[in-house]
């Protein structure tokens, strides 16, 4: 586990919430010296503390209407094709543009996050899209609505 | 809708990828002046496209395991006493620091996702913090395994 002190806390704290901050602004707030806060962030980079700086997209750019897909694979006569079902599908669902995030599940089953610009249209794209993919036994449609944690997600996984 | 041509996309693409990238830097790749991406990043972000900057935090500080927790509420004998439920389920979830992102789904659900540093304590913490919440119908553990897709979504949500 990685050794992080109050202040490092405090630096990583500070730059999630904004990391357009300066080293100067951020010396300021934690009422400590450049030099300090330029080491910290240097070591907390090079120690892969801070993977990378990227930036969230606003709402105009975010899908309207997201769900969670639960997918279970159906169980080959052959099991060994199971491994080549999971993926083909967690490879056929990474591709689609819709598709924000993909993850397995288990043996057999695989979770995709999907948005849409509205409900319609997402109801359209798992209907014609996901649900004729081959392969697939089962189909759970999650529907998201209102976060109170981790709303800024979308914002982050969406592309451009 | 938002407009955005296809130097906007390419400069979006740029940040979302690595937002330390300087003016010069951007201009360099793209092939066109620093003033021309001085003003476009200024104006993504007055528009909101860009929402803000942010770190993504490393392996070191990110939960081994982690999962989706589909959580149905029982359902009141009187109707107006579901909301409460909701909101004291979603409430309760959100201020807790393994719990990562939690959103409502349809009328008596609520997903969260949630991470523990192995399958254990998740699996710990889910039955003794989680399943012993009042007012719970039904508790749905989705483990999520190797993303092939989204994977930088926990270093993204995970506090410090």
């Amino acid at each position: 586990m990685v050794q992080l002190d109050d202040l490092d806390r405090a630096i990583l704290r500070l730059l999630k919430e904004d990391a357009r901050l300066t080293i100067s602004e951020i010396a300021e707030r934690l009422n400590r010296p450049e030099s300090t806060i330029h080491f910290r962030i240097k070591k907390l980079l090079e120690r892969g503390v801070i993977e990378r700086y990227t930036i969230i997209l606003g709402d105009s750019l975010r899908p309207k209407a997201v769900a969670l897909i639960y997918i279970q694979a159906e169980t080959p006569i052959i099991e060994d094709f199971l491994e080549k079902y999971i993926s083909y599908i967690m490879k056929t669902l990474s591709i689609l543009p819709n598709v924000l995030a993909v993850a397995r599940s288990g043996k057999d089953s695989v979770v995709a996050l999907v948005g849409e610009e509205s409900e319609d249209k997402l109801n359209k794209f798992i209907d014609e899209t996901i649900k004729v993919l081959p392969t697939l036994k089962r189909v759970e449609v999650i529907p998201l609505q209102d976060f109170v944690k981790g709303e800024d997600l979308v914002g982050f996984l969406v592309r451009v």
